[in-house]
This record gives structure tokens, C-alpha cells and sequence, in this order.
């Protein structure tokens, strides 16, 4: 099987220009002017761009939560972020606290094999780091689970202290992998809750005044010392805010690099969403949308190299499920359904504003997650031998997001009427057209894990 | 004309792929596995690097100087450059106080035109900011010179104060230009320099002690003060030192980018060069070499993004040049020659030495350069329709620098017995071989005038 | 002479207790409870203060300025600070370029000796520092005048360069002396007034205009690392804003201190007042007035310790004087009247605001200049021995400030109907009632000039 | 009872003079020169100084310790504090996890009622702050305990997490008092000591190894933001290093104050005396003992009124329970003997060397914590009213440290040999003659509890 995607605009984290490129089988094999090769399927894509599939390394499908889980699994997320220009994500496996990493592992092959549209891998998350599970860190490596999440919050659930940390950082550091980490302080975070609480404070407002800022900017400095002590490959998670980034340049004064992601909402939202009573539990997430000088600082955070990576913490749940905190923000599940959404308004938004170079949007959308996370050349770029895992885009394209027609399994929108500049028109995996026009074509269960490689901290 | 590359491996800024790479005239036009396309001329690269050609934004040929010149001209200079696989080099016209940026243009025009071997732009460097002046600027930016240099030192020659520094930074905003600096304090400098003389220190090693770390420090941040209040797309070329970057740095936290140039020297020279007597002359630049602890914060730098750009401020001055300095450190021409060496000692030290990615290595010797400075995407990076500006390079070819090998009209060499790994074997300039295996396949006159196009402070 | 001060609450910048204070002559003998010493007159002090005599660094009387003299000469200008409570001055003498320090000290002396209800002392500003001004550097200390002022604006008249500055440092250093600086940038400065001249922008708000934030905190920062390279003891005078302080903050981060004193308006007026018209000339001064923002980080500086002194730069000009500028911003007379008022208002909205304690009053009004001048113990504190310069304080009294009550010679006041809690009600110089419920009991000559000692940069 | 003191140099946080102090009973009456007054007792002290009591604010007496106790009880500890010229301590009473504030306050009362020299004070640690110690808040500053002791290390025993220390900040600063703070990251150190002891590596080396400058200057910053978030008045006791230091330094940006204690070993002694095997454990104390740039940065902290307070965190222990650590430095009892020598010491090598002014030596020996803990002015001041609290101070005597002839009950020094010049010849307490030459002039128990008062977090 052979595609020709004829005349488009190529843009890479590094290229720009007009070309013709031709595939066969999964990869990319030519990409020329005018290849006079012939291909099973031609694609005209004059007028628009061509850039690598998204990866969004920040998504939880299918997430046991509370007796219930997020309510798009492994298929209907996927095919939502084909829909959305992303053709991978990366998933995080939750240690449970008394049981082994390969136990979580199980359990999490269990529920996405055979069920994605789109290629996935996973993150596991160390919630239970002790003797047994210093020894799992290297066979999590050979299975190509490369990075290792942890948290600085929800103390006896996910949480590990900074004694753990520090010992989990060393051996991951000796087995090549690199330690992720959301980055708040929980023991801060959940007294501000309980007090709150204690007032009959209960709207999600509260949700958002029990989380603030000095929380994550404390903890994501926190993090960074930690890291310098120890050398290894540091990521953080979710960034929202000025504090935080600060947090982060102060670590570059001693020569240290920390990797650092923010999702797409935190470039876009702010915490006025929370000021119009439940209504505000869409955006119940953690930590909580911010200021506006918080977006400023994200938006320059891109361009100074400082941020890496646009995700989106992808974690939906239906209204019902949100209704679960209806008198108390506490209870509200946490997250937000932005996977098919994140390509759009990063380029609408982003590149359509000013704000970032094409170039750019191609690199925190998609290389620079390639590259940290071991999947680099397979994935993020568009070179010959990579997958052909592509978007045609239509620049100019304008349209609005909307519940009533976006993929996600969730009934409502947390964008409702965003009026949007730029569409994915088609979207290739692997050398398939998976999306087309809106349409899906392929079958569930096309998408494939993506075992990764060892990384170094550089990229 | 076509040729056909053959089994390369292909290394951009973003990109790291085995392919084959077809050209015809100047310009890339296919890139694929197994290209079955007929040429003229093929080049069978297996085994090796082919990454675009290196863009040396920082170069002095023909630089008038105390009644002589800097001992490499646009010929000897682009040609030495070709062979340490940089196509492109922008160098710097100076402005005479009291004249025209077009009778400056004028006069480096007459001295470049027909010389050239590689392809050149101009810096303009702006000496004396007046009414006059203001409104050349516009019309240098029609010329393709959209780069405009400042001197913070050499009072009475080439520094403006900080009030001209102002005015002109707000009329190249308006016009779209980048506002480039020599940012070390001249003032303070020149009272050193006067204070050594008069107390008889008068060897190479008090040009050194003349401008200490303060001066470099403190003017970086005025610079980047005036280019935050102005707005100003802004460069500071030749960064040394680790308090000049810490400048850079807290510039971050107010959400500025100040974009920054080192030069090889200064990632892998000491100023312990300075040390034996007259020999130190060899290194006599400005600002000068610095400390180890200098070198670990430029590599860091690189690696968090805050430097992007590794040039050379080749000025080359033979010996006999250098000797007019011989009794009195002042009166040594600043400069060293390196631009044919940036190349494979970027490669050598950084890439080899496991401190960058290959990735890193092209961004920060070629591509950064163009997108900062208009020419991409004609320059800097392997894509179709662009200049056929290749390098194939040779990963593990041992060598040692030399006077005796090196292509510079210089009659030393600042890396005497430098032990490099990687060679720069066939280098291209627009569809042609430029140089193979050290010798010079093309004709003085090939090289062209690069015109540069706008800029606006994000890349 | 002998005067029993009975019963008063005696606060020293450590000190804080109820006693009788003996003088006998010039000087404190005694300090006690129920002193049972015969005195030829008694002052009852229940239920008042009685802390040292105020100490204003800086004020401008009888200074020469476009062919007119700032309007307080040395008789009406200490008359007025003694009514405030300020016993001591120190005034500025400004070397003319071109000429001597003698010649200006000459020049300066002439004018206030004999003339002075108060005493007094001078810093000398090196307005032209060559090799024979630094040869008498040394004189001046000989002659008390420990200080030196310099001027990073004003090119032309006042301002010396970066290498001048160096120079200077130097040699002060090694004379025992302190460099105290107008930290901000002229050459931005003036090409900011030009432009907004050139637009048509007249009014007083052009002049803050001309002077943003910026120019201040580069200026401060640039003014710490020279003192920071030649190890000087160094002072900023009238600091205004928090980007400066933030410059010294960041010098501490190097074990440096630099000493900073900002002034009574800084702390209570902001820019708002700028905005009314010609109106604003009354506060048109340099450093000109700045924001809240400001205002709070400088009372958080004093705090801190990071301000040791409150001064205000008097340096009145009546209203005639001010209408020079109508027409044009630049030309309004800087300065505004403070020098009577800085004692009540730094009590009323300082201490009876709960900004700062008591101690922290006496401290920055008195006691740090005494020390960082070379005047203490003679004069700041209230200890046996030292000049009996004191204040006796009403700290419940209230009153308004008023053009109609103030003594200073101008026909307007900045603070016309400002609302003070305090009054000082008698005030010792020397041993002598100078001022007693508002009436003037010493006679014009009385004060006298004060020989100040060698620093050496700790206090 | 009278006292006069003839002829001293009296020395205060703010005056220096020469003059005659009348004590009558335990207060100072009158101050002055030759007073004429007639006293029981007359001591000349030409020729000498004479300043406040030193208030040693961070000692350890009787404190239980793994079923033994520091060596030096109320009685041997406050006399040896006399004898070197600290005539007031405050002790810290440790809250048992599980039992009350008051159940604690009492086990202290016991230990320490009628057996103190000197006067002493205690500082309550919170070690497990729950809903019922939230109600003793209120009931300890009743009892005159006004600071609140927190430690963010020592897990299971002696830490408090966040959130606690969050709710325990908002308490005591409705109450009016002050929390202080152990600022080390206890989860890391004993994750290293644990480390450290798996490799075999048992010596006292290993202490300081497990506690690495990171873990003092990232706690030194959690603590700083989370006082910055609640606003309460906040001390950190015995910090030793840059980096912690910089994390206050940071903080002042935000127009925080965070008061910060050193203590007179760090300022002197540094890690080189961990080298010599177990020797070392005579300076096992935590946090340990750091490098030379810390104690420059220490010395340039006290001057730029960062550091407030130099304290000893003086807890002994006899060589034989140090010997309890013999194989493994974990089990070493932490804390070393200082009370005796801390005004000595800080005088020979803080006032003697230059480093500090008298008068700073008095504000940081004795009147801050007078201030900071709300003794004041009753303690740390030479004030009519004041407590006649004296040192006369023989400047110049030479004399050298040695467990021979100090009077602490441990039975080694810290300082054996250690050359000073300047010595407290004889100690005043509330009007009594305490010491004199050497001799005990008082008996056991006529130290007297210090109730304290409020305080608001200013100075």
C-alpha cells in the first residue's frame, strides 16, 4: 500500500516548505518536488500543511476512579485524538500503593490492548517506591516504560515523600529513564481543603482557592532540587503558572535543565471560569486553571526554550460523574476532555495569533514529547524511514467546538462555541488514512503500543 | 546539473534519518529511501553525516584596522569557512562615525563583491545614531540587512550610548529588524586597560584582566533592560561568561527573550592561554577568554535554549600583525581566526563528548542562525526547495589542527595540535561541490550576497 | 548651661524606656530616674518622646541652578528642619566641571558659613574626576567631607562615566571614604525627554514619563557591581522604586551590601499626583514619584534593612521658579519642600500606621546617617557624652501641614492639608532649646559645620 | 542593694560611650558621667566594655534524649552561660506526639523550677499539631510562650507536614506569637542516612554527608512560602549556608521579612573537622557544619541585617553518649557545648577581626532576640528601667578555650585551644553581681522565668 500526499506545505519543528511526500507501507520513503512516483492513493493537499501527528504525553483513558473511570477508554480517546491531528498519546499506569509496578502494568495492558485507534504507551506512575519496586524500575525500562511519574500530592493514595523521591531519582537515573512529576504540595493543599470545607465552603471556586500558586511553585522547586541533586532527567507535568516557571529558571542558574510541559488550557483558561457556581466544575482539575499573567508567562515560557511541551491531561468524566461533587468540590472528579482539541487551538490560538512560529507548534505539539520520551525518529518528525504518521490541516478553516460534534465520550464541552481557525482534514497513522473529512477509517484496535527507549536528559 | 547523495544520514535541527537526497541546480528537490532519479553526479555518503551547511553569523574579513586589514578577505575567508563546512558566514559593516550606513555599505560592498567563495550577508554596525542615521534604516532593511549592530565599548570609534541605543532600538522595531550587541561595558574597560598601562602590566594577560566578568555581566543586562523597554527584537553576539547568561536568565522572569551568540572559543579555550607571556597574544579577543566554570554555563546554556547560536568573531590578524602589540597589550589587533574550524570542533567536543544532540549541533551551528536572521528557510536547514548548502561529514576521521593544514591566510593557529574527530569531507554550496576531500571544487566569485528578510523575535 | 529633661519616654534606635535626660553644655551627662541633679532649666516631658535629633543626608539649600539658587538658603532651610525636628544636615556641594573640589568647597562654604541655624556637613559630588580631582580626594577627607556624590545622569554638568566612576571608587576606597550615587540612567533619560519633546509632550507627566522604572533599576544595578568590583563602601540615594531595591537584593546574593537611603515622599506620594495638569511641578524632582507598588517595597525594605536611611532631597523652588518649565517639563526646577516635614510624617504613617516600630523611626531618621557618615556617636543617639541634639515629641498632637504654617521659604506646599499624628514640640541642639512650641530660640549662626570621620563600609 | 559601675565603655545595640551606670535593686536607675550618686558596691570598669546580657535564644537543657539527657541541666548550663556573659537562655519544651502542649510545658516547668543561674525562657515545639493543641495556642502565649518551635525533619517523632504547618501558622498568628523553624528537608536526609548506613558507611563523615546543603536551602524556602501565604511572623533557627540564606533572600523580593538565627559554630567551624574519623562526632550537630563560603556568607548576613540572631543550639552531651554512635553516626546525640562561648567567640572573631561593629555584636548577641521574642525592653538593652542584665567586657585579654576551664558539664571541648581576646570578667543579672573573675557570685535558683510577650513580626 502506497499514499502520495502531492504538493503540501511541510513543516517540521525545524523545516518549512512545499513538497510532495510519498509513502509505503508505515513510513515515510520520499519527499520530493514532483516525485514522479506512483502510489496506490494520491492525496492533493495544495494549500494546506503537513505536519507531523501530535503526541500528547499527558492523557488518562480508561482511569479507575472512585468505583467508577474516566470516561473515554483507550478507543473512543484515541479515535477522539485521530480526530484532533494527535496520532499518539501517552497513558499513566497508577502503582497501587502496596502492590508491584507489574501488577499495575497487568492491569493496564489489560484494558487498552485491542482497544485503541491510535498508537499509545504509558508512563508509570511510582506511588509505592520501596525496596521491591527499586528492583522493577529496570524491567519497566525493557519494556520501553521509559518515564516514571510521581507525585507531590494525594498523600496516602498516589503520594510518595521526598526520601522516596530521592531514591527513586537514583535509580532511575541508572536505568536511563527520567522522573515526571506533578508537581504540588499536597500536605499544603489538602489542609487548605479541609478548611474550606470546615467554613461550608463548597463550590468549586474552592477548588481553585485551596490550590494556590505558591503550592506548585513550591513543590516544582522542590522538584528541581531534588533533581539536581541526583542528576537525573526531570519533567514536570502540567505547568500552570508564573511561580512555578520562576521556579524552574532559578534551577537554570546552576546549569541544571528541567523539562517542563503545560497543557493547553492553562495557555487558553482562566480561573474565572470557577465564578459561576457549579458551572465551574468542568474545569475542576489539578492544579486549577490560572491568571492571566500566568498565560503570559506560559506563552513567553514556549518561546524562551523553557517549556518543551503543550499536553493536555486529558481526563474526562460525564456531568453525572462531575455531579458527584455537587455540594462538595472535594468529591468533583477531576479533569477535563481536551485530547481532540489540543492541535486546533494550539494552532488557532498560538500560531493564527502570533504568538508562536509554526516551527514551534510542531515541536511542543509533537517532536520535543518524541525526544524526551525515547520515541524520536519514530515518531515526531517527518523523515524518511519515520512513521507516516501525518496531518493535513486546512489553515484557514474556520469552525466552532461543540459537544454536538466533537468525538470525546462526554456530554458537554469545555469549549462550547470556541470558534477555532485551522482543521485536521485528513490524519495518517502509521500509513493509514485514519481520519478523513471527519470520517474514521480504520478499525479499533489499529493503534499499537509504542515501546520506548532509554533517554538522557539532552535533546 | 543534478546529483544524487546516496545513503546519508541525514541530521537537521529536528531530523536524524538515512535517506538519499537528490538535487538539481541549486536547490534540494527529493529526499527518499532508494531514490531511483538519475544524475549527473552521485555521491555515495553511507557511513556518513550529511547536515545542511553551518551559517557563521559572526565573521570579520577585510576588516579595516589600524591602517591594515584582518588577514582573511571575503576569498580566503569563505573559503576557509567551505572547508570547515560553513556555505554561509554574515559579516559586519562598520560604519564610520560622522558617515552614511550607505557609504559604509557602499565601501564593504566594493571590498566583498566577486571575492566571495561562499555565500555572505551583512550586519550593519551602527556608530554614530542621528536624525541621519534613523532614516537609513529603513532603507538597509529594503537591502536585505535586517540586523543592525551596537558597540556598548570602544568610545570615541564604535560605541553609541545608551540613548542612542534606545532611539535606534525603537526605529528598527518599527522597520523589522533585530538590534545586535557588543555588550561589555567600555567605559569601565577602557579605565583598566589605562590603569594597567600606567602601572607597566603590559603583557596579553592585563587584556584579559581588563575586562573582567562585571563588564560583560553588567551591560548584558542593560542591554537586555533597554531591549525589554523597547521591545526589540534583541541579540547579544560573543556571550562568554556565566554572569553575562545569569543576566540573560532574569531577563526570563519578566517573560523577555533575549536571544544570545557564543563562539566556540569560549566553550572550549581558558584563559589560562593567557598566561605565558606573549604567546597569549594568539587569543587576544574581546571580550576574552574566560574560566572553566565560564565553559560549563555556555554548554548549559545551549542545552536550555538560552544560547542559540555558536559562532566565531573570526578576525583573523597574522603574527607580524599581532606584534604591534608586542610592548603594549592595547595595541594588539583583537581576533582569532577559527571560522573553519567551528564546525568539527562543535562536533568534536560537543556531540563526541556526549554534552549536545546531534540535533543540537545543526541548530545551533546553522539553522537558529537563519530563522534569526531572515534567511531561512533559503538556509539553515535540509528541506526541499532549499539551497543545496550541504555538509558530508565524516564522523570518525581523526585529524589534527594545524597551521600547516588549515586554509586560513593566518600563520598560526589558535588549535595547534587540537585532536578533532569528524571531518568536514565534501561540502556543497547551492547544487554544487564546493570542496571534496580538501580540495576547492569552485571558483572565487561563486559565493553570493544572501539578502535577509525581516524579523520578529520569535523563532 | 544646664537643662533636666524630666520624665520623658526616651526612644534610641534600641533603646526604648521612661527617664530624665541631664545636659550640661553642649552634651548629655546624665540619663535617669528622679535624677535628683539641679538644672538651670526643666523641661517636663511626661507623656512625650524624646529621641535623637533628626538627621537629613540629603538636601540642596542655597544651591545654584540656572542662574537662580534653590529658595531655602542655610539659615531659612535649618530653621525650617529644626521646626521638623531634624537638627543636622548634609548638603551637597557640586564640583563645576572643569574646576576643583577646593574651588567648589570654597565656593560652598562661602555661602553657608555663619548663615546656619542648624548644624551641618557637606558631601562633596565629583562632577569631573581626573587625575588632579583624585589627588584631592584625600584633602576632602582631611577636611570632614568623607563622602562623595556621584551622577549616573545629568551628562554634560554632572555625570561621570562608568570608567571615571571605577576610578573614583578606587581612590575613595583607599582614602576611607563612602560613594553615594544619583542612580539612573541619563543617556536614557534625556533621549526620552527629547522624544517626548518632540511629540509635544510638555506637561509635568512627561517627566515622570521620562524617567521610567527602568532607568532606576539598571542604573542601581550597574552602580552595585562597580562598588561590588572596587569592594567601596557605596550608598544610593533617594532610591524609588522596587526594581532598584530589587537590584541590591540581588548584590546581597554576592555578600555585598550596598546602602540605600530613599526619602519621606517616595514612601507616601505616588504619580497619581502628575496627572493634574502643571499642578504636578510641585513633586517634578528626579527619581519623580512612582506607584504604590513602589511604596511597599520600599517600607518593606526598611524592614527588611535592606533602606538604612529616610531622607528627602529637599530642594525647594518656589512657584515662580517652577513656572520656568510651563511650557516645557524639562525645564521646571526639580525638587519640592520636605525638609521640615519628613520627621512628623514618617512617625504618623510609619509608626502610628504599625509599618514600622519606634526603634526602626529613630534608626533610618537618625541614627544609620550618623553612622554611615562618620558622625556618630557625636550625633544619632542619645547616650552620655553625645551633642544634645534631641526632639520632644507629642505623639498624640495633631495637626495639618500647610504652606501657611511651614517655615520653609516657598509659597506652595506638597502636602497642603495633609493630616499628621505628632508634633515635635521642643528642639535641642546642642544643648540649646533651638526651637520651643513653635517659636525660634536660637539665632541665625548657631549651627555649625560638622567634620565628619573616615568609614569603612560596616556600621 | 546599689551598684555603680564607673568609667565603662558602654556599649548598646545603637550607642557607644563612656559613662557611669547606677543599678539599684534589679534595675538600672541612672546613666551618666561621674555620677555622684553613693552605691553598696562600686566596680571601675575603665578601660573595659560594657554591655547588655547576651540572650542566647536556641539552647537544649536537660532534654531528654533516647533515655538519657543533654548534660548540662538548668543549673550547669545557665551558670556556664553566665560565665560567658549570657545571662538569659531560652530552651525548647518538646511537645510528645500524642500528649498536650501543657502536659509538656509542665515536664519542663519540673526540670528546670529552682534550679536556673540565670534567667531562661522556653520556646514551645509543636510537634503534633492537631485540633486540641490548636485550642493551647492561645493558653501557651498566656503563659508568656509566645514562639512556636516546628520541625520539617525528624519523622514519626518531631515533624510536622505542611498542611499542619499551615494550619499551626494561621493560629499563631491570630494569637499574636511568632513560629520558628528546623528547616531541613527530613524526608531526604533520612532517606541518605539510610543510604549511607546500607553502604557501610558508619562514620561521623556520614552525617554530614546525609545532609547536604540542598536539603537546609530547599526547606529554608518551603518555609518562607508557606509564612509568605499565612503572614505570620517567622524566625528559622540555626540556618548555616548560602543556599539557604538566598532562599530568604528571595523571599525579601516578594516584600517578605523572615528572621533568621545563625549560631557562633557555623560562623567559624567548618565540614574539614569531619575528616578526622570519629573525632568528628564532637560536632555532630544538625544541621552540620558547612563549608568556608558559607561562613562568608553568614558574616555578610549579619551585616546586611539578614541574619538577626547568633544563638548556639548549645546541647552537650559527655563523649561517653556521643560513644553511643561509635559504629554508626546515626546514633551519635546531636548537638554540641557553646553556651559559655558564644559572646567571647563572636567578639575575638567577628568584633576583633573587623568583620562586624560592636554595636551589630550587641544587636545580634543580645537586643534582636529581646525584640524578636518579646523580652524586650526588659531584656537586651542598657536602659533606665531595663534589667541591669551587664557584661563588663575586658577587650583585650587574651586567654584560650579548653575543656580545663569551661563550665560546662561535658567533658571535652568544641574548641580546645581555641585562642580569644576579650573576656567577660564580670556578669550582672537583675542587679546581682552573677560572676566576677571567674567566681560564682549567686546561687542556683536565682534564675527566674521570663514571661514573654506578643509580638507582630516587626523590629
Amino acid at each position: 500500500m502506497s499514499i502520495l500526499i502531492k504538493n503540501g506545505r511541510i513543516v517540521t519543528a525545524a523545516e518549512d516548505y512545499i513538497a510532495d511526500i510519498y509513502i509505503e507501507g508505515e513510513q515515510i520513503v520520499a519527499i520530493g518536488q514532483n516525485l514522479s512516483l506512483k502510489a496506490d492513493q494520491e492525496i492533493d493537499a495544495t494549500g494546506k500543511l503537513v505536519f507531523p501527528g501530535g503526541i500528547d504525553p499527558h492523557v488518562h483513558l480508561d482511569m479507575p476512579f472512585m468505583g467508577t473511570y474516566s470516561s473515554d477508554d483507550y478507543s473512543t480517546g484515541t479515535l477522539a485524538a485521530l480526530h484532533g491531528g494527535t496520532t499518539s498519546v501517552i497513558d499513566f499506569i497508577l502503582q497501587t500503593q502496596g502492590k508491584s509496578l507489574r501488577h499495575a502494568l497487568e492491569e493496564w495492558q489489560g484494558r487498552s490492548k485491542g482497544n485503541a485507534y491510535g498508537d499509545y504507551s504509558f508512563h508509570m506512575a511510582v506511588t509505592d517506591f520501596n525496596e521491591n519496586t527499586k528492583l522493577e524500575i529496570r524491567e519497566m525500562v525493557e519494556e520501553g516504560i521509559t518515564s516514571f511519574k510521581t507525585f507531590m500530592a494525594y498523600k496516602g493514595a498516589l503520594m510518595i515523600d521526598d526520601g522516596q523521591m530521592v531514591d527513586l531519582m537514583q535509580e532511575v537515573k541508572r536505568q536511563g529513564g527520567m522522573v515526571t512529576v506533578h508537581a504540588t504540595n499536597g500536605d499544603m493543599i489538602d489542609k487548605l481543603i479541609a478548611k474550606h470545607k470546615s467554613e461550608g465552603k463548597l463550590s468549586p471556586l474552592y477548588h481553585y482557592l485551596s490550590q494556590p500558586e505558591v503550592t506548585e511553585a513550591e513543590a516544582s522547586g522542590r522538584f528541581s532540587d531534588m533533581a539536581h541533586y541526583t542528576n537525573v532527567p526531570a519533567y514536570i507535568v502540567h505547568m500552570t503558572c508564573e511561580g512555578a516557571l520562576n521556579a524552574v529558571r532559578r534551577a537554570t542558574m546552576r546549569n541544571q535543565q528541567v523539562f517542563v510541559e503545560t497543557c493547553i488550557q492553562y495557555l487558553i483558561l482562566d480561573a474565572s471560569l470557577y465564578e459561576n457556581d457549579f458551572e465551574g466544575a468542568k474545569w475542576v482539575m489539578s492544579p486549577p486553571l490560572r491568571q492571566p499573567k500566568d498565560q503570559e508567562a506560559l506563552w513567553a515560557g514556549l518561546n524562551q526554550g523553557l517549556i518543551q511541551v503543550v499536553g493536555t491531561d486529558h481526563c474526562p468524566f460525564k456531568w453525572e460523574q462531575k455531579l458527584m461533587g455537587k455540594d462538595d468540590f472535594s468529591k468533583i472528579p477531576n479533569g477535563h476532555p481536551a485530547i481532540e482539541h489540543r492541535i486546533e487551538l494550539l494552532y488557532s490560538e498560538g500560531v493564527n495569533k502570533g504568538k508562536i512560529t509554526l516551527n514551534k507548534f510542531v515541536e511542543v505539539s509533537s517532536t520535543n514529547a518524541a525526544k524526551l520520551f525515547g520515541m524520536y525518529p519514530k515518531k515526531g518528525c517527518i523523515a524518511i524511514g519515520s512513521d507516516a504518521d501525518l496531518v493535513i490541516f486546512d489553515p484557514n478553516k474556520q469552525h466552532q467546538l461543540s459537544v454536538n460534534t466533537h468525538h470525546m465520550n462526554v456530554d458537554y464541552s469545555g469549549y462550547e462555541g470556541w470558534e477555532v481557525t485551522g482543521k485536521c482534514e485528513t490524519v495518517l497513522l502509521r500509513g493509514q488514512i485514519a481520519i478523513d473529512k471527519g470520517e474514521t477509517k480504520i478499525n479499533k484496535g489499529y493503534g499499537q503500543f509504542v515501546k520506548r527507549n532509554k533517554v538522557n536528559g539532552i535533546i
